[in-house]
């Protein structure tokens, strides 16, 4: 039984009305594949930090998409040749480019889908839908896994200014509450050109980039690595370790059966890796297909009267939000301090004192502005010339965009 | 184990920056029933139709404590006498005006917890807070259930123009991009007054009256009683009637353990009656207290595969979002016409055909701009003199606004 | 010595960036006529109680240029048949919709150009630019005045829902901080569409369009018609009518040129009828054309130590905001209670006591939020059925919208 | 003869609701000498290329002195003293610290008050106010001198983060569009503090700083400095020196006497230095508080019809926005290039040959986004330690922000 929808414009707060302008976007939509990330929070644990940040990657993906027709429309209008069947390619591209995202991947990716990320199980779903979509995806496909002729067209799904990263800033901002971090993503599209196939941005841009780079920046240390947010991140990923060591212990979980497929088993990168359209990929392809926050979600609450003392205090923390203490700095923390934290919480909480590292957890977390080991932002200038944006922006400390800015965290329970 | 947050500042986006004045407001918001209000959706299925609207009930709550904050600051500023005590109070009382609601009230008062509102079980979940805060938030209670001698107190928290809907109406607005439905909380706030302890408003802020009466009926229309989001309540209900039928047959279905107890559970308005501190009651709001959205999303994602082809049928039609169709209009639909919409589905799907009551569904929406009858809105003049609203505005239609407008509706699947 | 500027992008804050989309276009916004608008607020004197409302004639004119855009492309997509000439004589067409303001044209209306209406004057320029343009002008002007066989283009120029309103109630909004007054011209302009060559709205916009018809009434006595502007329009009324008595009676005034031409002519109606391309016409227009807000006020700077007390008097009220007491009611002011406030002024002014009437003011506003005696607002139903706005909508008084709704005011010094 | 208006909030589309707290501020908003910033673009002729840019001064300095209100408030929560006294007299000295400017300052000060800058001038309307004020303005005048002992207060009023930035940047952005320029100055108020009577930012705000800093230097070059901006400001320069030497050497010119009295005579920085009550500055000052954009305009105007031809072609220029060609680089301009552009326009203009000097011009502008020789912005770390915010921040180039960023134009009229 299929039922069809034939509303075809979208009211999002943060771009207004957005219009489905091909029938193979509307399809895919519709398609369950899909229709899951509506139940997937853009910025996982977040809105235990930030409690407007509920967006989903549903609405992301539709945002995103909508701005690439503006970029493909503002392209075009420039003299840029791009035909219909490649515009057509770059939407369905952006719209699926986050469709291999799990709930919480943060956690996830170090727990139960061990570091596996999420473009590699995202390519697993392009190719079957792509089969079912009878190869009218192929040149998408390419044009996410960079394999088309026209460099821009993968520049504008993933680069360092993306339709991604244009919607992603601006939506996080505005769900966030954290305003700040808006970039101007209407300016910074009009400013767009191609020149060699290759994505550049025009020299009256260029204050709009280096916005962009701060403002890009201000949303990584005040949101994305939040540090209530790493702790969180580092609670749940805890969480799911305990789960699925007793899981594989025998113990008997109660969580859906799409959640406990990955409790049970042995599910790594190598289980989604294309060409293998074995049936264990296709299995794991499945249940992955069916989880959403509320598995993990409901899994804790009942886990809170669990008998294993770990597993239980675990999901207490996550369920009620009894987050741990978390510090940052920009060294290490040193073997002799992480265990001073693990003894230190050993003597408050005798009973746990063997599993210190389910509760103790450190690490680091860093970012970079800009990243032109990968691809650079070119800016053009009017006599044709084309410059680095750190050659060309005089207040951006080149040296400083290139680094790494690395933080090592530590959390622990309070008391 | 406990985890103290000391983090006093909530960032909305809908109003900025939130601080929490009062000790008690921030251990309410700390404690797991109002932690869970986290994961209840303030707008249910309606994410659905608005993909942003994935707000909370928990921001809501928050924002709305914000409004109080200002409108009492508001009132003390023109000279009326409200004491600290009362000023807390107040806060409390409309931090827990929603505390009752469970995940997708509409249809679970429907099926579920029969006929048993909101606020029923919202002054239980209070009473028994206030038992664990050792009676500290009588004069709150007190307030909520009108017992207070200063009605505008309680009118702040449950009237025409109560600070549930300042917040809502702009919040709902905001996260559904339907943008006309904003109103001019604001100044609305700054307008209010209180004349022999009622509220009341003061004759300048007539048009942002009449523009709140006119907003609120264009959410009603646009979002709250949208036919898409309707049906969609229709489904959910009939899906939760499904199970339960099932479950009261014997039927195992798999669900979290505290949405069993009420599928299994004959849970009605008598059983969280007041005065009734018995068992029963005790042991429905426990289980209540740890139902939310994702209980129910994660069961019909499960369903999908149960043997009973009405069960299945109907969760694959909300999970995956193949919602009925849904005509409305001002007459009722007669025996007739429901009998025939019955008839069509059973020929078009004779596997369900003695299930049509699950799939065709019929009954109605109402809406009325302003309901004097319960308590009016009053405008202050200059001279004194107090008029309501109806008769203080010209253009209102006041016979319109009394009545109920009344929309009927079909809902069956396409095809 | 001409400089042509190719820029063809504007920033608006309204609408973001606009787009000039016709060469004809960009032509007449550089004309001198269009030009002096930048110095024309669109507001008058609204500006000394909403401090800032300084947004002039020239910004409404493009934004209302934009929305024309915006509508002619909605009413493409759905079928209607728009000829590109017609596109752009229909952006023509409100670009120049406004061209007959000039300065404060509340008060001037009233006292210097006596009884003649901007649009008299407007169509004298119109026919001006477009012997300049060599005819190019022609379909413009005849849909402005409503000539063209195709009556929409005209509806949406000049009626219940042209492109002027739905950019002037939002602009106004925006620049007064009024925020309420904001209506939702995106979603409005995207339900229009056309029957039988009118101008209707599909009926999912009805509660858009209540909400405008609110938004708009609250805009007229929140801001257009407040009671302090009214004040400061009759200052300004009574300062020109003294300036003119002088004037007319040989006296010497300091002002412009242009400004001069107006005091010391008999300007009416009459002098800018077409037909007659006399040179009094011309000379009138060529005057006119020169004349902005700053002729006003410097004038009346210079004013305040002009030997005239009544003169000096009312320069030194308007240029420092020394505006009159206003009252207003709905019962008109009788000759008694006029005298006596004359009377009263006179004891405690004795130096001024023979010029009452240039002081103490009295008439009356009306505003009517619709008025379909001249045109109504349709509302087009899924069967094709047309009904009027007042009975498509249940909430609206359709009698007192069809009522004028007249105040009476009372202006006079204070002290 | 005197009125009071007895209003107390104020509509500020940039903050919402304005209260003004203190009688002595609203005494002063009523004078003279502050109403006359009512005519004053805070951007002078900006708006001829944002034409949204119509704001004026005196929205500025009270949305300024509301940003006090709220810095002094979250400066007191945090436990730093500030008396009633202190706390008003910042009020005041916000309101007044740009009391000085005149119309045009850019073009004004380097013609017609030759170098003198709006510093100095307001020096002299403060000293001319606390004498109306019998000495009641003499604490905030401390302030602003940075002679009280609370460095913190001055800082507020005038320094790396005054709240005339914080609201300026804010204001120019939304009233030009430029809504990039955005900066978050509600987060940055809610982070300062009070450290050895120094204003300090808390370390949690280094990334609002950052971003403060950047969007900063984008509305410098975005539009303050816009190249056309500059043009239409060395227009006016030229034009005022063209009239000022047509005058000094006898011609009549029609204009305002305020005006005339600047283009008469030699008025220069001695001319208002304080200490010198001399009968020669009260004069000026007088005509100085005359003086607002419509007394140039108006002039302007006239002129396109002197018989003078260079002032009538610069007037025209002005007026119709016959605007200059400019370009703008990072190296100056040769004497042979300057030469060369002259050479040409007089080629193309005979008649204008011998005044090129009026029509090209050429200078620099220059920018840097923080200059800490004057006060550093210094960050307070947890641990009690500060640091400047060059140290503090990775991301910006130190020895960037701390050079100038100087660029320079060239500007002549096309063809």
């Amino acid at each position: 039984m299929t039922f069809v929808n034939k509303n075809k414009i979208v009211n999002d707060p943060v771009h207004g009305f957005v219009s489905i302008s091909y029938p193979i976007v509307f399809d895919l939509i519709e398609h369950p594949y899909f229709q899951r990330l509506r139940h997937i929070r853009q910025l996982g644990l977040t809105y235990l930090v930030y409690p407007g940040a509920n967006h989903t990657r549903f609405q992301h993906a539709i945002g995103a998409m909508h701005l690439m027709e503006t970029a493909i429309s503002v392209l075009r209008a420039k003299g840029n040749n791009i035909s219909d069947e490649e515009a057509e390619a770059a939407s369905v591209a952006i719209l699926l480019h986050d469709i291999g995202h799990g709930p919480f991947s943060h956690s996830l990716e170090y727990s139960i889908v061990q570091n596996t990320d999420h473009e590699t199980i995202g390519k697993c779903f392009m190719h079957e839908l792509n089969r079912e979509f009878n190869g009218r995806l192929t040149l998408a496909i390419d044009i996410i896994e960079n394999r088309y002729k026209k460099l821009f067209l993968h520049q504008l799904v993933s680069g360092q200014l993306d339709m991604d990263r244009m919607d992603y800033l601006r939506r996080d901002s505005f769900f966030s509450g954290v305003t700040e971090g808006a970039i101007g993503s209407e300016r910074i599209i009009k400013m767009l050109n191609v020149v060699n196939d290759e994505l550049v941005v025009e020299a009256k841009g260029i204050y709009s980039i280096e916005k962009f780079l701060i403002a890009r920046r201000l949303m990584y240390w005040q949101v994305y690595l939040h540090k209530t947010v790493v702790a969180a991140d580092q609670l749940l990923t805890n969480l799911l370790n305990r789960a699925r060591e007793l899981s594989l212990n025998g113990e008997d979980l109660w969580c859906s059966p799409a959640f406990a497929y990955f409790l049970r088993n042995n599910i790594t990168e190598a289980t989604f890796s294309l060409g293998k359209a074995s049936l264990h990929t296709s299995e794991a392809l499945k249940n992955f297909a069916l989880l959403d926050d509320s598995d993990i979600m409901v899994a804790a609450k009942q886990w809170i009267n669990h008998h294993d003392y770990v597993l239980s205090t675990l999901s207490d923390m996550l369920v009620n939000r009894k987050l741990p203490r978390v510090e940052m700095r920009t060294q290490p923390y040193s073997d002799v301090e992480i265990e001073s934290k693990i003894l230190n919480f050993g003597e408050l909480h005798p009973a746990l004192r063997d599993y210190g590292k389910f509760f103790v957890a450190t690490g680091s977390v860093s970012n970079n502005a800009y990243r032109p080991s990968e691809e650079s932002i070119k800016i053009l200038y009017n006599n044709g010339q084309l410059l680095d944006v750190t050659e060309a922006s005089d207040v951006l400390n080149a040296k400083a965009l290139l680094q790494d800015v690395r933080k090592f965290f530590i959390c622990y329970p309070k008391q």
